[in-house]
């Protein structure tokens, strides 16, 4: 087979071992864990369904791919939960790493490609980015909602907490920021999320 | 909340389903067997990191979307193994009780567009559809090869069968046809395809 087709079909196998990165997210029943490829999956559709929200206009495709490969990365460096403050330290270091290990695996000019994207999510300045981030934390927390705040209990999480991680949100769609914090209120109202002091 | 994003929200929570329902094919390193959400998913990155294979010039936005959303019915359908005869026959039934069901949790506009994309892929006549249907099938193959086989000599499949279910990739792509063609003839020679009699 030639070199190039080679190359991918490696990078195409390596994706595989995200089905076994598991998330603190349960799926929506009181299932189990939510792994990153599911998790990926299911923030691209939403990006394609919800994008008449978006606070500028998106190139749709961009938004897709970004969302799909934004956890690449944790095949290696694990996924780490947004509200564990020791792992968030080392995150970037670990996930730098893996980054260059996985993209190394491609064609030079599509390593180039898939780590600008990659990049570009991360760096989160372009509207597309943006939206993508916005379904990062948009996705678990109708799952979680769903559940009763069962993720928010298990970790003990106070309502401003969740705030600081959900205000991103805000940057790629105000509209979907507000059903965020109406979410928010209700499981505070509800009990299923703790009130912060 | 309104209607419109209350029934978008309802549709997103319904597809969550999709991480359930279990196919025949085992992910790589001999794992479990892969859910439908991790099959779109995977899909739906080797449909963009391999465009440049399509026989004709598409549009990955569709290809994409198409991809994340082609298995949605099976939801309700569960998934029909593609060497499975007698389900076969009635899969046709069950799937479209099941698109009426699911897109009909959308707002009116979006069940439209999601049953016509849904549509599209199913019909496999648009460049889009066709290079979907590619990955359909070569995602798969690849995971079913780095595995030795192994889903074939689950299902006894002879080679011939393969061939008549994988042909499709050949109207997506004629250069991926080629590479399935080496996979599988490089299976028979292992003895982990049965060659046809």
């Amino acid at each position: 087979m030639e070199d190039r087709i080679t190359k991918q079909l490696a990078f195409a196998l390596e994706l595989d071992k995200e089905k076994n990165v598991f998330r603190q997210t349960h799926l929506s029943g009181h299932g189990r864990n939510e792994n990153d490829a599911e998790h990926a999956w299911h923030m691209a559709v939403m990006a394609y369904l919800l994008k008449e929200y978006a606070n500028e206009p998106v190139d749709i495709a961009r938004v897709m791919i970004m969302c799909l490969i934004h956890d690449v990365v944790e095949i290696d460096a694990g996924d780490t939960y947004a509200y564990d403050a020791e792992a968030l330290a080392t995150q970037k270091a670990r996930e730098d790493a893996a980054k260059e290990r996985i993209f190394a695996l491609l064609p030079e000019d599509q390593q180039k490609e898939f780590t600008a994207l990659f990049d570009e999510f991360e760096a989160n300045e372009t509207p597309e980015a943006k939206f993508a981030h916005s379904m990062d934390n948009f996705q678990p927390l109708i799952l979680n909602n769903s559940n009763g705040g069962g993720d928010w209990k298990e970790h003990g999480v106070d309502a401003a907490t969740v705030y600081g991680r959900q205000s991103k949100t805000k940057d790629g769609s105000e509209f979907l920021f507000e059903v965020t914090d109406q979410i928010i209120r209700d499981n505070i109202r509800k009990g299923s999320l703790r009130a912060s002091e």
